[in-house]
């Protein structure tokens, strides 16, 4: 909306090492000459940042460039090997750790059976030791963030974790200082879903999406924003909690946090379990409830269809507020019960706005289980690899 | 929650002209050795901005500084007198038309009596001739940038207002090339609520707060967010359109989008006038409400506390999606009814999440009826000024 008159030289101005290294990585610009086109610095100019780049590991030369007859100009890439990234997915039954190239990809992967709620002081160490078992031989200078992902809200301005339901026993436990002890670099520490909605959208929606809602679907339903291309977090990282919006037509279930006909309480896994076994089903896990829906059964199917609609209520609101993009529903109901995403689709088709609904999209989960660990890593490297931060560390390494 | 070692020499390299003035303008350093001390900048360097800032305008030496017996050193004052800016505030039924310092008070203002249904092509020079006069004899150099608030939806990417029903005749102009060509500066135009909310956040909030709610309850319901400082927009410019979430507790109202108990329908001053109406009450205005609320009618009461309750739903809900730390209540139902504030209270506290309404404040508009005119100026001022773009201006413009 804004319109801007730059010149040739403002424009150099602005373009410094980590602004080439950004068009680099996004590919606005593969060859020095395209940089020089796109930045308008001179051709030394040029030469000294992509130098300074290679030097620090972080851009390498391609001479596979396709063979145009004459010379091909020499094609400069991201290089993703050029540093790790620590990662560690923190959830209610399961932890992921890994170590990340700087795209995010895992090199080296574990699960690990950690009770979270044996808190900070024993999950913390064995979390720290498994990074160090798995980075192996690479030298410690490689890391250059940590990022890590817990199932409880973040306050983001202080650090600490913060639920008194979820993850008690870390209650505000201030994450980061504990990690950097072990390991001086970097640390991002952001709820669970949060990081997956980072995952999701960077790894499969970045280019084309600036807003999207990923709404996880488990044992309990919340929500992570992104907006403008960046997490919403809100006042005390409590945003996209939407486990406790009411449903408009419940039928006064209660819900564990005192109130009745929360979605969380009605469409969760927990829920559709709780509602088959009050109908006398022998269901025990969710994969009982996914053998029922492939049998056919009439029964299970109506449960299933009719969390979907409650959930598609709350959601049709939150595209309402949002207006996201893409809706990506995710977490392990939502990946085994298309009839749930189909009621989904059909409430918020309905029932949010017409412009909302416009252009709006509402898909499954592209990375499944792995999304935590993607965005763990992903969160880490749009943090440290961001223009003014490049610039300001080769500032303090010069070469 | 990210730790960074940075260097003197790394923080003096990222003291550009704009960070300067940014540091003069939020009061973080008022004194060249402030500047030196906070930036790292070294005294010559420190004097050379601060000279090229006084030069283009945007501050001036302050020599009434408090006497400390010695001579007090020269305070940086962020001059506001240095530009101007235009705005015009765009209503159903008013527009306000001023001519605002850099610091968004108007200096010149007027209110037109405008039909914004008759489309640009009859407003736009109306409101180009209204700034024209209001400038007076101020040198058009002095004009740094237009701001404007429009009662649609408006698309951000490509600036078209976007709404079938508000401002129909409006549908698909691109505004600001058009401003641009009278008046050859940036222009922003958003969603008149948007703007609100920019103003009342920014003149009232800003220093403490992030995140903000803006709900305008008028004969529309509305609302514009501020999320991590910046106005969100969603997708298509929707975001933040809340009149069409249905209540919970609706009787199945008729709303004029097609579905039933949108809080539109059920909690606006539309449906307030209609209410009373049914049950044969002779109110022609919001006015007549007024009255009969400060002569203390009981079913005037039960029904603007009904609409309160009605609005409290809705907004709980938008807080548990977004957890911001201020909702501000403006529109004139919300001025001019305390109990449906009450109300608004009463719902928000009981069903948003404990963690959402921790420390979440509730209040009535600050600014009120300008807040409009303000929010279109600071809306423009926070890009005009803003650190790389003033970087751009000088580079293109040097002494």
């Amino acid at each position: 909306m804004t319109y801007f008159l730059m010149s040739r030289r403002t424009a150099a101005a602005l373009a410094t090492s980590g602004e080439v290294l950004r068009l680099i990585r996004t590919g606005e610009a593969v060859t020095r000459s395209d940089l020089g086109r796109v930045t308008g610095l001179s051709r030394p100019a040029v030469s000294l940042r992509v130098s300074e780049l290679i030097e620090h590991g972080l851009v390498v030369e391609d001479s596979d460039g396709p063979s145009t007859g004459g010379r091909p100009p020499t094609r400069l890439v991201f290089n993703a090997a050029g540093g790790v990234i620590l990662t560690a997915a923190l959830g209610a039954s399961r932890t992921q750790i890994a170590v990340c190239d700087l795209s995010g990809t895992a090199l080296e992967r574990t699960d690990l059976a950690i009770d979270v709620e044996e808190g900070p002081g024993a999950v913390l160490p064995l979390v720290l030791k498994t990074w160090a078992d798995l980075l192996g031989d690479r030298p410690a200078s490689l890391v250059r963030g940590v990022g890590m992902g817990v199932p409880a809200t973040v306050e983001f301005a202080a650090g600490r974790a913060e639920s008194a339901r979820v993850m008690a026993s870390w209650t505000g436990v201030v994450i980061p200082p504990i990690i950097a002890e072990r390991f001086p670099v970097p640390v991002f520490v952001d709820n669970d879903v949060n990081v997956i909605a980072i995952g999701e959208h960077r790894a499969a929606y970045a280019d084309q999406v600036a807003d999207l809602l990923y709404v996880k679907v488990s044992t309990r339903i919340g929500a992570g924003i992104v907006a403008g291309g960046q997490i919403l977090r809100g006042a005390l990282g409590a945003a996209g909690e939407i486990g406790h919006i009411p449903v408009q037509h419940g039928s006064g279930v209660l819900c564990r946090c005192g109130n009745v006909d929360c979605v969380d309480s009605v469409a969760s896994g927990t829920a559709i379990l709780r509602d088959l076994r009050e109908r006398g089903r022998d269901v025990t896990s969710l994969a009982d409830v996914v053998a029922l829906v492939r049998a056919g059964d009439a029964e299970t199917m109506t449960i299933v269809r009719e969390a979907g609609r409650n959930l598609g209520e709350v959601i049709a609101t939150a595209v309402n507020v949002l207006n996201p993009s893409v809706v990506v529903l995710g977490g392990e109901v939502a990946e085994a019960f298309q009839p749930l995403v189909g009621a989904v689709r059909e409430v918020v088709y309905r029932r949010s706005t017409a412009l909302a609904t416009r252009n709006l999209r509402i898909e499954l989960s592209r990375l499944g289980p792995g999304a935590g660990i993607t965005g763990c890593a992903l969160m880490v490297v749009d943090h440290v690899l961001a223009p003014d931060v490049i610039d300001a560390g080769l500032a303090a390494q010069p070469l």
